[in-house]
């Protein structure tokens, strides 16, 4: 890890981007129907290494299902609309025509006041696995309230999700009201831990029993995060220092976690870069709700969106790109990369020549001028 | 304290500002309702760290009063139109309509061209012991001529303030026209000095006697001193820099020195970055200007904005966000972490799992590259 | 080569563009008319380092005349309209009136796919040995197939452009489908290679027998394979990298082979920049397609603009700046630098002092702050 | 000198401007009026340390006129409008109704077009003479030819001002057509050298007997010679460099010479940096035409705008912000900067607490990051 001194005693590690990376062609290329794109987790084997974000504008049950048939794997969010409403079409019909701005704001802490409703937690599971994998979200306060409804109905990854999410909260009894690696070991379904910031924070979740992690970063212009509380994580180093904690976990237990990189990721040349750094897939919010299937109809917001207190992220419109077949596989008829991203991936492993997600964590990597200076390295002359 | 060679034998220090940080989620998260914002300063306690700044358009009396009533600190500028004027609502109300530019410029020069009436200092002062903490700034030039009508209306905290203010004033006669050391020593109100850009400054005002130091810098887009003069001193590193010079003064003298932020701080996460860099507190102009109780009505601008000869501040218009408690506490209906700024600065410690603004020091930081590059602790392959 | 760390493991080289840097006038001037420009090049001289890209919207065997007559080499593409049509002025007529878009793309990617006939090659190359010297480009894919009839018809310099080519392709067989040095050993023709991203494939490259190397690279606006794959070469870097491989290769074969840079040069300060680099010549697109004699009549495109799947680069309209001539040797009426880019690169060597191509080699490079930030061989103080 | 890799074996030395830098007030304030802003140069003495620069948008002899009685020095271009046309009048009131663009240039050339008459060099330095310090300037070229008219005329101080001049230019005879150590041992009028782009060109034109020397770079957005020919050089850096070199000559000869800042100085903030790299003065271009009395009235442009085959400066129109007077020494109603520059200079001096122009070489340097990143002198942790 890098640092500078900030003045006094004040140190900070030097962060990257995925925009300040760029893959370098080496010496060998390849076919590009030599390239294997296949995510392998766990007992699973998903033909596209891809999540669907857990943001109602996002993913929905026939969402989830749709991204499924394509190789991918939708995440449901159980605090969101779907547990919110009986029906939650009416809702999004009604989002979809929001104005950006405070007036949207208002209104989208309006209908997220309404209470998340039990019954309707293990229903939307069983939408889901009527129609394929069932994979959904919960937030760390949440998890021991509702975990039951959805296991029963038949959950097969949950992911716990929160705006930062460790091993070691200090809840309102002085302890944490989730204990993670006592809920791991009580119950067989895989548990992916998303909110996850740094290293040090991966490392102890790691420990808990968590199957993968969720890495959050990147420079999403969806969120605010960085005005509100002034916490960013660099997406390419966090990815990087997160996959050596991997590998040292991997030594310390002999278990491999995966590493899921979220935050921002909009054109096929992000997921290349997250994936040479270290990731073994891809959570993606906006390129999925631009799609024409998508259940935000053009618009796109978080749960943070709809804070009763303090909003985080901003709600969008968006243009629509194609289906979202065509956004993830293509063909495209546009030529600035949001469509047909893995179709971008598979690119970039061919003209770097590696065949596997992993091989391609070998491709070189050049730190980008164009986003600010490098120039370091310097010697006096 | 790093430095680059800038040609020939010329060095320069580098600086960063709050902008080209950000807080790192680590090991430990905790309960927001677990964070403790008081700011305890000398015998006083406020609720929340934050400080209205001397602007006529932030601080009146009528928003000092609500300023404290919300737990903050307003400082009325005893140099400024309320001290010109016998009412200056009036001129509040013109100076609100000015559309901005050279004209504006020029208005503000005649409004203030209007001398201080020493008699108005005294009944300003009362006005605020009336009805809170009573705090109030003068120039340095002017302190010997205006503090005793100020004392004797029952001041309880002077903050002499200048564009830059040191221990060594080279005034025309040869000597310093205010000896600050003999005048913390003469009287017992608790002096904060407004106007300190480096630790070397620091250190030998901190000698003084003086109880804070209100550290100057940062990108103010209000501010055009850079511009006029060349002068301009990096936030972040400038805080850093005068809190490990309080450090060593605490060492030397026992004594601890407040140390407060000022220079365009906006949102929630700059409020957590300067606590996070070593303020113990903030002194806030924009935000406060943007409240919908603001003397400002909706404009923003200094006093160095009417100077006669070398107008060195921006006279603006901003958009007004809520009340003067939206904006520092809440609830928010705007997701861009302009409202609710400490409702930001307690969840930026609830996510680092800190439970005071002192230990929030110890958070991990991370230089931004977004903000251009640093590259650096390369090394030659 | 300097590196730095991105977290982890994961390690990135710094990387620059030509407009990072900037030429400084040393101790000497030269005459601007005792700066020589010409190219040698095996057994040719040009009078101008310059080649046309083999681009649809720069060269069509009219304009690589009108090239040749000026004194550079027009390289025409083996697989674009010219050999899909039997008369492509129409379609050429079409393109120019495209609105850019989607749309634009979707037309482009219609057009494009009528098949290479092959037939038509044989005639595009004797149209070209008809007027000059006949230079023209094929992918590697298509060298085998396509080769035979344009040797046959005179073809006096083959390019072979992918977006990535190297000396070891992964082909579908599990073998390269083109076996460069067996082919460079079975014909007489000088073979450049184009679409070289770094020292490593340049090297293996040069011991095919390729006689010259075209470096792709820079931050050309038309170029979207960035957004598409994450894939990016800084081009200064590149050039300087390849140069430097170049020189080693010189060692150890006694072989001099071109350097020539592409992508993205716009102005004589970028020719002046890739030469002081290293390059031998460089191969323009956008300038030539703003010449009121360009095919491109006002557009500008790629071939991967209309490819079927994931098009790459962006089809353009661009502002006509003067005739072919003027671009390249003036006189100028315009003060941006982009005409007269030879009278530029003259004048850059005249002021720093040099009579060759090859000795602004020699000239002293500054990296310019402006674009971001070096800072660095900073010491503690 | 600290440089980085660029590739390979290609270096560049690391450049800074001007506005990457900042002034840091210390430990010492001084009353703006104990501050002494003259210059001595030879046995001269002048209030201001500016120059009006040699261009015909800024220097007219009437404008020199005004100059010097404000404390400061025109420089009258003697191969400009002045001296191509009897009455110059009328055409720049002509080329003040231009509108930017190719048109323009096109006009200009024409006008510059017109041959320099011998006889009206005497002329203009007889107005010179006649109303002040008599200053002008002379291309390299021309200087044989022209500098007895102007010498005989009462010339008192010659500016060779080209676009780089060094002491050994390599002319078409193979030798420099000018000797300037002959021609300064010739001639006891004091010769200042323009167009001094680094120490390397600066230590030779000292040694030549040069009293003064103009060093060029910057950003100034007037100038399009870094698109044109790829050359430039960092303010900041550049006096630094020359500045050191002037040290050495110092201690090699005993002999000081003056070092003069140009190239798009536009504020008080912009002449404080240049004097605090190590410069004695300025030469002031775009602030001056934006003066009422300007000959450009209200437009602005340089003598290169009009080369006939390669113009590398824009034709632009400015905002006119007040009188000469007012520009240079105030009072503003402005708040950017732009006016009373020698103000803004003054209070950096009094905030920095230096009373002299050479003393303020003394003050504290910020690299500041906003203009890209430092992030250097970076530890691995």
């Amino acid at each position: 890890m890098l640092e500078t001194t900030i003045g006094g005693a004040r140190q900070a590690r030097l962060g990257y981007e995925l925009e300040d990376l760029a893959l370098v062609p080496s010496r060998r290329t390849r076919d590009r129907q030599l390239v294997d794109l296949r995510w392998r987790f766990d007992a699973y084997e998903f033909d596209l290494p891809v999540l669907g974000a857990p943001l109602d504008a996002v993913t929905s049950p026939a969402s989830a299902q749709l991204l499924g048939d394509l190789g991918g794997l939708g995440v449901l969010n159980l605090e969101g609309l779907w547990t919110r409403y009986e029906d939650p079409e009416e809702v999004l019909e009604e989002i979809a025509t929001l104005t950006p701005g405070p007036a949207a704001t208002q209104r989208l802490q309006e209908l997220y006041a309404a209470p998340v409703r039990e019954e309707l937690i293990g229903r939307r599971v069983e939408e889901l696995t009527a129609t394929g994998f069932a994979a959904a979200s919960l937030t760390p306060q949440k998890v021991e309230r509702f975990h039951r409804a959805a296991l029963e109905a038949g959950l097969e990854l949950l992911v716990i999700q929160g705006v930062a999410v460790t091993a070691q909260h200090v809840g309102l009894s002085g302890s944490d009201p989730l204990d993670l690696r006592s809920f791991t070991g009580r119950y067989d379904i895989p548990v992916v831990v998303g909110g996850v910031w740094s290293a040090k924070a991966a490392i102890h979740l790691m420990r808990t029993g968590a199957v993968g992690l969720i890495v959050e970063g990147g420079t999403d212009p969806v969120s605010t995060t960085y005005a509100a509380l002034g916490v960013e994580a660099p997406l390419a180093t966090t990815i990087a220092e997160v996959a050596a904690a991997r590998t040292r976990y991997l030594e310390e237990s002999g278990r491999y976690v995966q590493v899921i990189a979220a935050g921002g990721l909009r054109t096929g040349g992000d997921l290349a870069l997250a994936i040479a750094c270290g990731a073994d897939a891809v959570s993606l919010s906006t390129p999925l709700a631009a799609a024409t299937e998508a259940p935000g109809r053009g618009a796109v917001w978080g749960l943070s969106s709809a804070h009763h207190e303090l909003p985080r992220s901003r709600y969008q419109r968006i243009e629509v790109l194609g289906t979202t077949e065509q956004i993830l596989t293509g063909p495209a008829h546009r030529d600035d990369g949001t469509v047909n991203l893995l179709g971008g991936l598979r690119r970039a492993m061919a003209v770097t020549g590696y065949e596997s997600l992993h091989r391609l964590r070998l491709a070189e990597l050049t730190l980008r001028r164009a986003r600010g200076g490098p120039g370091a390295g310097v010697v006096a002359g």
